[in-house]
């Protein structure tokens, strides 16, 4: 763990400096790093391709960018910080009043120390992100406002790495890569998602075949859903990551559905870890469950996070720095997360082979010999994997009737498979 | 408001003072007022016709009723109050003892000032009601009570305004109106009623056909129902009106199944507009509900009230005069009964036509041009109605779900069904 | 219920000093009891008869045992408590060291002052139980153990009364037998099982057959299930009684499924007695019941008790003797058992013959003549009942429904079908 730690939080810090955006080099060499811990898949999408409603914009580009006063002085100035760009600023090299300045300039009031980050995608435009103090110092004059970037034809990138599974059944883990300097949004979900990739490729075959999605948010996401519409319906299960090393209490956001087998799942995990957290309604804003939930593709998958998107302060500012981030935390939210992954994953329905009475434990070793005395708690489990295993139930429904962890009925399951006593059901 | 709620009053007022019963003259009148106020089809149905399981009764008048002491002082007067007579009372003219007449003579002890309302409509008799404390007070000697009414074939009468909608699908606003001089009920249930039909008549023609009945309880909406069997299952909604002018909370008591549109409607704009309510579950007893939710016809009809019938000391006594009611309580119950019928009258299934994943709205100006920040409402409302309109939830499932108020979704879809995003699905 | 409360108290006294066990002697003499009571039919199963996943063990007596000290004098004696021989003990005659002896000895460090009850039915052993306070006292020594019991080929007995019923549908009261001097587990289970078939018998014919078993634990059920699979799906509704006669709350545990009818018949009768109870989900231990919810079977069965199994700490102790039972408390079992046993007998599903509107009762002299008063209780109940037979609904449905005791909505039920408003529906 000291280790694990220790290794999402350098991958964090490696990828902080870059600056991305929903295209452009910076997502690329996020993905390049990506690439160096786990086998990626990287796509390129190019510019005006058609994806479900939307389109692939031109690619945006940055070199450098600053606001300088009469005296050429930096006053705000890309190099420090990437946040200070309004995300997607056309290019611009012009000198103007500070009231001519003004509907440029982008701060939060509230908190006047911290940049905030800001975008404009889809509408052409231009800014620069600063501290409130700072924009409340600025005198009147002249000021030179500088934009070195590039939007013109290119490409969108995003990668996909496949761990095989034993079924082509998927479960979907998505994590959005398109926020520049903002730690726990979304590099923390980066690097749980590739330490989880990484421990399954290392293990046994799952059940289920295992796709890490890493794409620009909405647009991303969109375009890989445009580009796997045939095969979308594969994906079972699945989670979006973000925000997972906060030291806020655990937040599981369930499918537009709310009662699908990721849902049971990660409530159960929740609970049985008995780590503070809350699991709240789907609602269509947040991350890409967004589009994996609307009506057309209705995927079950939720979300998986600490801090909730804008309810902490430090959300999309430049207060998401990386001492708001800890590999401590991370580490437990890959556990966490690998433990519901486990759950959909292992989770199945079995059928008793003795279900007239209850099958004689006894004379095949698996009970106590002698009577009176209260069960212990593994033949209680036997008892109740023994009558519910009747074809309707799955070990989730089992451990939640019982109030046992899962991974109890689990290896209990098991046990009782080898002594013949459960089968898999046929097709 | 303040001439509305004068309006409410005037009538009320003017309605008062006329000796009502489930048959005869006081019905007519009363209907010919309300024909002043709206355009009403009056019906005349003979004694002795078979409606269901019952059979119209002999129509019921009376002119003058007394209980008058051996000088010939009268001790009780009809004309000083309708109340004062056993409804329904045969006539008589005979003398006699204290002890002989006390069976004929109705107070209540619990509230020695007010006469009580009694009917003896199907079991032949006569009688007197009068304040318990001068019954208390009547010495030993002889008595003459002379009630000059009539009782003989005739007619039952009741009316129906009928809103014509763009469909064949009802909406059923059932009132009672054979109370004599009760204020609160029903005077104050029919002043809303006829309210409301004035203003849809005067407003854009709604989707449901609305139909207003005004008929005697029990027997009139049996009556209605025997004469509408075929037709009486386009009845989609429905409600009961009572007891609108008190100054309790809200009561709205719920159709026998308890989970039609009109429950829903009915508990989704009284949270909304909080005003302090009570939503309860439906029970076969009240008014004329009972007959609607009968198991041979099942209608969905529902009640709405302030007060609930048998659970203010006023009801059904003289304390349910033109003091307990007020104009301005009663233009309130309008306008929760109208946001009630707009709900289900408006309430539909729509479905997206760009269903998987998000529209862009930016494109087609719906969307805030700078992101990054956290949502406004009114966009928050435009991705939740394209989540659910999936063909499987209606605007009302929608608002509930995203807790938004209904007209708030309503004009959302609208705004959407504008711009291409929604459409009503065929058939 | 004095008489009944005697009866009651005697019949457990008389079969308190038997040594029951899973075979043997003592079932005969505690089913011959039995049925010096009630027409019962007894079952001779021979040792080896394959039954389920199960095998008839060898048939076990015993006539006596004891613990000796090198001075021949009894320290432990069978003759004095049958608990005190680990029950299904082989006979054995031996001399063997205190250290030798301690694996046989069974004692409650917690209760150092009760024998507690022990067995070894499919392992064979042997042993004795003592208190704790006597098995520290034991000083180091010789000591002889002699049980001279009998374990090999011969038969399981069990026994049944049937009352017979207007239908082949069956309820079934089952009752475990095997517990040596026990009075709570299982005497009195057996003495109310015995008393209320006795007043069936002597009653009307119920319209469900009532199915009583008198069987040892486990292997009893197990062998009447494996008799009787091809007809066990005529029981409809079951209990298993046991614990009746402690003074803890009623505890009634629910079928695995958790909604039949004899779930709501039970937690109905218990509520609306208003005796302290509570009620829980099943879980798959306690007694036969495990084995009648089995997934093969899934009979509804529950489970009837005061203590719950395993919850007190007399509990398969020596302090489970007369003093803890109680005549009246069994009694008062009897009377809970009786009514939920009624009301599943008597729960079906009525029509109303005049279902379009109130049918009008006052013609038919079940209605109050004067009107505007509030609802007698009993003219309410009419009007429920005649409101939900509607083919959908059973009397306990309405019962439920209506907050009404069961008894009130049957006795309703009845007189409206006798003035022909219910009927029941044809197949």
């Amino acid at each position: 763990m000291g280790d694990l730690a220790g290794e999402l939080d350098d991958l964090v810090a490696r990828l902080y400096p870059i600056c991305r955006s929903i295209t452009g080099d910076g997502v690329r060499r996020t993905l390049a790093i990506i690439g160096e811990h786990v086998p990626l898949q990287v796509h390129e999408v190019p510019s005006g391709t058609k994806v479900l409603d939307w389109e692939v914009p031109d690619e945006w580009n940055i070199a450098d960018a600053y606001l300088a006063d009469g005296d050429g002085r930096r006053l705000v100035d890309f190099a420090a910080c990437n946040l200070h760009v309004l995300n997607y600023s056309v290019p611009i090299d012009v000198e103007l009043s500070l009231d001519e300045l003004r509907p440029h300039l982008f701060s939060l009031p509230d908190q006047p120390d911290r940049i905030p980050y800001r975008t404009s995608y889809y509408d052409r435009n231009w800014g620069l992100c600063l501290p409130d103090r700072q924009l409340r110092s600025l005198p009147e004059g002249r000021y030179r406002v500088r934009i070195d970037s590039t939007l013109q034809p290119g490409h969108l990138t995003y990668g996909e790495v496949v761990v095989p599974g034993r079924t082509q059944d998927e479960i979907l883990v998505s994590s959005h890569i398109c926020h520049p300097s903002l730690c726990d949004d979304n590099l923390s979900g980066i690097a749980v998602s590739v330490a989880l990739a990484r421990r399954l490729l290392d293990g046994p075959p799952p059940r289920h075949t295992v796709r890490f999605l890493y794409a620009p948010g909405t647009i991303g996401a969109i375009t890989w859903l445009a580009r796997n519409r045939e095969t979308a319906g594969r994906i079972v299960h699945g989670l979006t990551l973000t925000c997972l090393g906060d030291d806020h209490p655990f937040t599981y956001k369930r499918t537009v559905g709310g009662t699908a087998a990721i849902d049971r799942a990660a409530a159960h995990v929740l609970a049985h870890d008995a780590v503070d957290n809350q699991v709240i309604d789907f609602f269509p804003y947040g991350y890409d469950e967004r589009q994996y939930n609307s009506p057309g593709f209705r995927l079950p998958v939720g979300s998986l996070m600490r801090g909730r998107h804008g309810q902490f302060p430090e959300y999309h500012t430049s207060g998401d720095d990386l001492s708001f981030v800890s590999g401590a935390r991370m580490a437990h939210s890959l556990d966490v997360l690998a433990a519901i992954i486990a759950v959909v994953d292992a989770d199945r329905r079995l059928v008793n082979t003795e279900p007239y009475g209850e099958p004689q434990l006894g004379r095949r070793g698996l009970y106590g010999a002698v009577g009176g005395q209260n069960l212990p708690d593994g033949q209680l489990a036997m008892l109740w994997v023994l009558n519910l295993c009747d074809g309707e139930h799955s070990l989730l429904d089992i451990a939640e009737r019982a109030g046992l962890p899962f991974e109890v009925v689990r290896a209990t399951s098991a046990l009782l498979e080898e002594h013949g006593l459960l089968i898999a059901p046929v097709g």
